[in-house]
Parts: structure tokens; C-alpha cells; sequence
């Protein structure tokens, strides 16, 4: 049973900061396993990366059948009903203009002294996706990640998905066909991490690894970052719902309960101005509990971790969303834009009863990698940037030199950088001439 | 003595290969050092950090001394002379328009459906700045990493600086003053950056943190990364110049000289086209490594990493380049933007013999913080967007939850996220009613 709290309580304070910190993971320190997984992957290559495949998803793979084949992706895809394939598309498409309004702009100008400045956008050459096999194997995600890469312009892009004992979902070849993904090989785990960042004989090195995965491949994304890009590292997920008297208690409880229909670890916190509702989601949500399929999941995440606040008004509900940080920002109330305004720490804010999270999990366009465990507050969910890097642009002419050199000449000297300061000095020495 | 290769020699893959892969960096491992250190700060606060100060920086601290007071800072930027006043003035305002240019947009659009959909972006409450003591301590570090966070709107500026033995650079704090930091601890190391990811009593937690260390402060950082947003973890730091037959080789010299001189893990290339030119640059290299202040710091770079690469022409200069992805490259050629324009990775582009990568460390605008050892290819330069994070926003109307509700629907329940469906169900079923 969820906790039901009010903030003019005494003991408030105590409880919110024991929800704000609930360790939601056990840390698994699994750091050595994968660092002799790396090892081995970047000293034999395919060899490693098959005889591991062997070990962990009992599967049987040559260098020749580390990705699937053409025919073989179309034989999936063909598995997939025209209803689901329908929906994949529409999500698709709803994903791809959201992101391609991100694409950043490229900017140029000159200066007074003459200089030209700028910088340009450049896509990274080639990205990897990370896609968890069984339960977890989800097509939307690979849509959320391969879409923005693509709009990014990635030239490349390959996605390691394992098949224990040689599983396949069907959705998630069809939605990395949907996505335009190159090659799909059938390995997982940090041996799957490892061919991306160092590449094999068969799997190309990539330069960009994003995607969720278990604490292996946390673990093995940790490692080779530096020497690729990685997305976050993504915690636990989860909700916070801003409702008044408007809101619905039914809806609310199934919000609530999307999230901790994911995992244990889940957490799913209404704060409302409005008692009665908040007691009336306490029922709903164990009405639901009741029927449920995943009841068992959803109801230790509720039971852990769940909360409902009551407060005084949304400017205090504010104020403790800002100290939460959600991942994900229901605002259930009559004027959600003027709540949000006044809310600076949240990953994706749904606005209106009318918007359920489960929305932007797969079609609303928005991402739905999103920073968890108060990352909000310093981080953004994935978008096209994470694909592309920037180069920063300078042109000086003699007269901008002049303008400005001898203040960097000055800079270098007192910073002990000589050389620094010479190389100006030779060239505004040739002005002078 | 640098390397001098030809790209047509028999031999030239495996030289170019050795250079791109020449570890430059002795892996200290301190990583179980740091992590102690961490846990101590977290659990004694200021007690630990003045006892940690007191031994490695051998200086005796108190809650109440561990920041420097107004006056102390007014004391020490009243020793910085007029001109170097004025030259740190001319760069923070250079560096500030720059920087200004950044700031992203927010975006709202309606679309078809009646949905609203867009983003919005907001600065992190507080930033922490580390800067080192002694030796590196630049001044030009501060305004570089303090003025984008400004910029971005962040209220809350620290720096941590240490002063072993009680010295100080009265040009660092006066860099923090015209950067407008708000308060300036004389501590470092990792127990720094501890105190600012955790907080202590009287170091306030920051939700980012910036700025280059030594091997303790990068291991600080990569630990505390997750708790609070770091910068990248820098490594030993590099220049590439392409030259053609315009290039003067005296420029040319004084130019790899200023990345050599940094360090002796440096690495300054040059790539030229005109075999003539590479000869003149290497005696000039040598001509002024005799009189050179830090002769034995730039002479050990310039001997170990250093090269000198004669090619066919631009193109082969450009493929090249973009296997190395150098944090800085000048283009020292007749027609340089359209030699940029062939070339994908690069941290920052220097455009035609008038601009030495000196300028960009100082006043040229553009920031100085940048992609080293080959992450160009996939990471950019600090910049206002990594003290701002994104918000993802979408709104529905009852007609727009009609158009794509039902495709959320049945992602969810292939899927197999039950609740997720009816989240959506239960609000398409009021609609029918």
C-alpha cells in the first residue's frame, strides 16, 4: 500500500525526502565480469563475441550469421499483423517531425573587427542501438532510438539485439526496418556493447551507443565510454502526477499504474490539492491492482515506492515537483500551462487530463528516453544532439588580429603559455612591417 | 625528434595508425583513493574536507575560511595590473557574445491533430566550477567554463580552487570576479568535487560540474557523474595544422609549439602539401625549442607525438584529418572553407594563416574546453547547452487523443503493458459515450 501524505503534517518533511531518496536499485557489481568481457571481445573478435553468445543466450552463431539476413528480417516482419504494423508506422512518422524540428542550425557571422565567426553541425558517422531481448524487448524503443539518429543524418546504423535460445521479436526486427537500421546482429549483453565500441571482424565499430540494457550492459556502457559516445544510463523510471478537483480518478490511477506496471522499481507519486481524490486514486489503483496481468509488478512498485500528497495548492505542488525531478510530469489540473510555467525541473511534461504518459511512450513524438532519478534536473531526454556534434568556427584577418591579439598575447604571458603568445606576436610583428 | 612521413610510403598506414593510437596518458589508478576520499565527504562534510586540505595542501582551514571572503578576493584582483585586467575584460566580453548566440529556442507548434507539441529549455539551478591549483591554473579556464553557465541563466556559481601552501592567483580570482561567480572555495582535488556533488555544510551541492584536474578530480568526477552532470573528462590535449604552399613556416612552428608546450602529452601535428614547407617547419621547430621557457616540456611532446605528414593534395589531407578528429584544427591553406567543408570532425576549425589556435584559447569567442583524443567524432565543446536542460512537452485534445490514441493502444498491448492501454482505453471510452 502506498503511502497517503499530507504536507502540513509534522513528519512531512522526513517521509518526502525518504521518497526523494528510496534506493530503488540494488547496485549488482558485475564491474569485473564485464571488463574481462571487454577484454576478450577486443583480443579475439567474433570468436569472443560467439563462444559468449554460446555461454549466456544458448545460441549457436558463425561469423555468417551474427546478423540476421534480409530474408530472414523479411520472414519476421511478415509475422507482424497490418494493424500492429499500421501503428508502428503512425508512431514512426509522429517521431520522426517531431524530431526533425530539432535539427539545430548551423550560424555564421562577421564582426566588427572583421572576424567571421560561427559554428556547424556535423552527424556522428556511425551509431549502434542497444535493444534488450525477452521481456524487456521493446519496438518502441527502437523507434525512440533510431529515428532521432537517422534525422541526425547517422550514415550508419546497427542494433545488437540478443535471441536467447533464439527468440525472436518480430515488432522489433519490423520497427528497426521501419527505422531504417542497416544491420541488426543477434547478440546482446557486454559482449554486444564491446564489438560496437572496438569492432569485430563481422560488427562495425560505431562511434554513438544508446539504448537501455540490464547491469551488464550499464556497466559496459560506463566502460567504453570516452571511446565512443554513450546515451545515459538509465535508472529506474518514473511518474509524477500534478492533479486539482478536476482530475480524474480513474485516469490518474491507471497513470499511475503504467509506470509501475513496468518494474518493482518504478515509482508513481500522485500530488494533488484535492483529499477526496487523492483517496479515491488510493481506491481506484487497488481496484485495478485487482485485475491487472502485471499486478504483481505494479503492486510491489506501488507498495515500495508509491505515494499520494496532498497539499495546500499547486504553488506547493510545484515546489516539490522541482525537488523531484520526475522523469515524467502528468499535470492533471484545469490550467496545466500556467502550473508548468512555474515548475523548472521535469524530463517530459504532459499537459491536461487529455494526455496520458502512455501517449508519449509511444506516438505523441516527443522521446521517450527521458533522464530519470532526479537527472532532470541537469539532463534532457535523447533527441537528434545526441547524434551530432559541433565544430566551433574562427576566422581572423590582419585587422582583427590586431584588434584582438595583443589582449591574447597578454593572456598567454601571464599564464606562462610563450609559445601561445609568439605565435601572435609573429604575426602581428609582420603587420608592423 | 618529431616524425617527418610521407602518405605514399610503403610504411605511411602503420606509422599514421601508431600516431592516432599513441597512448599518451600513464593510467594512474586512484580510483579506490577517490572513491574513500568521496565517502568521507559524505559523511563528515566540512570536518573532512579541511582535514583532507590540511594534507594535501598542507594549508589549515575552518568552516568560515574554506571560501574566500569579498574582501580577500577584492585584496588579491587589486594586485592584477591594468592591462591584465583589460585583456581578461576584452575576452570575457568576446567570450560572452559568443556564448549568447547559443541559447537554443524554445518551440510550440499545433498540429493537425490539435495537439500541442514542443520543448522548452531551462538553465540547472547551480554549477560548480573546479579549477586547479599551482602550475595549470588559468585564468582563461574560469572565464571559459563560467561564462556559458552564466549565459545559460544558472543562479548559483561555485568555483573550487586550490591553494597549496596559501598561494594564490590573484588573476584566477579575478577571472571568477568579472565571470560573476558567487563564491570561490580554496579547496581541490576530489574531496572538492565531492563537497560540491554531496554538499557540506558550507559548500553547497550543485546539480553540474565543470572544469579540467588532474588524475584525482577526473576519477571524482567520472564517480559522482549520475548524481550531478559533469563536462567530458578531458584528455591530453592536441592540434592539427594543414598547410599548403601559402603556409609560413615560422607561424606554422610557434603554432605546434603552442600545443606542445601545455604538455608533454600533447601532440601537434602538421600535414602539409608541400614537402618544402614541412622541412621549414620542422628547423623552425627546432630553432625555437632552444630558447623556449618550456623548451623540455613542448621539445618532449614534439619528440614523443609529434609529425609532420606530407600528402598528394587537400583531399588526402581531409581523410586524414577526419581519422584523427583533433580538438583543434588550423587550416593554414589559400581556401580554407573549402577545405572545412570536407572535413566532418574536428572540435574547433581555425581558418587561414591569420588565425593561430592562440586567439581561440583566449579571445576569440568561441569556447576552449573541447573534444580531445579522437571523441571529436562524437562530442562537441562546452557551450551554454551543458548548463541547460530540455523539457519535452505535448498536449492533448479529446480529438487529438482520438487520432493517435488507438495506435497507442495497441503498441502497448503488444508490448504486453496492460495498464498503458487502458490509461488510453479509459479515456477514448468517455468519448464514445
Amino acid at each position: 500500500m502506498a503511502q497517503f501524505l499530507h504536507s502540513d503534517a509534522p513528519d512531512f518533511e522526513t517521509a518526502f525526502s525518504e521518497l526523494l531518496s528510496a534506493k530503488r536499485e540494488d547496485a549488482v557489481d558485475v564491474d569485473d565480469a564485464v571488463a574481462a568481457i571487454i577484454a576478450d571481445v577486443r583480443a579475439r573478435g567474433d570468436a569472443a563475441v560467439i563462444e559468449l553468445t554460446h555461454k549466456f543466450d544458448r545460441l549457436d552463431l558463425t561469423p555468417g550469421t551474427l546478423a540476421f539476413s534480409v530474408e530472414e528480417v523479411d520472414a519476421e516482419v511478415a509475422k507482424v499483423s497490418a494493424e500492429d504494423r499500421a501503428a508502428l508506422d503512425l508512431a514512426a512518422e509522429r517521431i520522426e517531425a517531431y524530431h526533425t524540428r530539432q535539427m539545430p542550425e548551423d550560424a555564421a557571422w562577421e564582426e566588427d573587427t572583421g572576424a567571421m565567426l560561427g559554428w556547424r553541425w556535423r552527424p556522428v558517422d556511425a551509431a549502434g542501438l542497444y535493444v534488450p531481448g525477452g521481456l524487456a524487448s521493446y519496438p518502441s524503443s527502437v523507434l525512440m532510438n533510431a529515428i532521432p539518429a537517422r534525422v541526425a543524418g547517422v550514415k550508419r546504423l546497427v542494433m545488437c539485439c540478443p535471441t536467447p535460445d533464439g527468440v525472436v521479436n518480430p515488432l522489433v526486427l519490423a520497427a528497426a526496418r521501419i527505422a531504417g537500421i542497416d544491420q541488426v546482429f543477434r547478440i546482446g549483453g557486454a559482449q554486444a556493447v564491446a564489438a560496437m565500441a572496438y569492432g569485430t571482424e563481422t560488427v562495425p565499430a560505431v562511434d554513438k551507443i544508446t539504448g537501455p540494457g540490464n547491469a551488464y550492459v550499464a556497466a559496459a556502457k560506463r566502460r567504453v565510454f570516452g571511446r565512443v559516445g554513450i546515451d545515459m544510463i538509465a535508472g529506474p523510471s518514473e511518474v509524477l502526477v500534478i492533479a486539482d478537483e478536476t482530475g480524474d480518478a480513474d485516469w490518474i490511477a491507471l497513470d499511475l499504474l503504467s509506470q509501475a506496471e513496468h518494474d518493482a522499481s518504478a515509482q508513481s507519486v500522485l500530488i494533488t490539492t484535492d483529499e477526496a481524490l487523492g483517496r479515491a486514486v488510493m481506491e481506484a489503483v487497488d481496484r485495478h491492482l485487482g485485475v491487472l496481468q502485471r499486478a504483481a509488478i505494479a503492486g510491489a512498485s506501488w507498495r515500495d515506492f508509491g505515494a499520494v500528497i496532498v497539499v495546500r495548492d499547486l504553488d506547493e505542488a510545484a515546489v516539490l515537483t522541482d525537488r523531484f525531478a520526475p522523469e515524467h510530469l502528468e499535470l492533471c489540473v484545469a490550467e496545466p500551462d500556467g502550473l508548468a510555467g512555474k515548475i523548472t525541473h521535469a524530463g517530459a511534461i504532459f499537459l491536461g487530463s487529455w494526455t496520458p504518459e502512455a501517449v508519449g511512450d509511444y506516438v505523441g513524438g516527443p522521446n521517450h528516453v527521458l533522464p530519470t532519478a532526479r537527472s532532470a534536473r541537469f539532463s534532457s531526454g535523447l533527441s537528434v544532439l545526441d547524434f551530432l556534434k559541433r565544430t566551433t568556427l574562427a576566422r581572423m584577418t590582419p585587422a582583427a588580429l590586431a584588434a584582438v591579439g595583443p589582449a591574447a598575447e597578454r593572456l598567454a604571458i601571464s599564464e606562462s603559455l610563450e609559445a601561445h603568445g609568439l605565435s601572435v606576436r609573429a604575426r602581428l610583428d609582420r603587420l608592423n612591417r
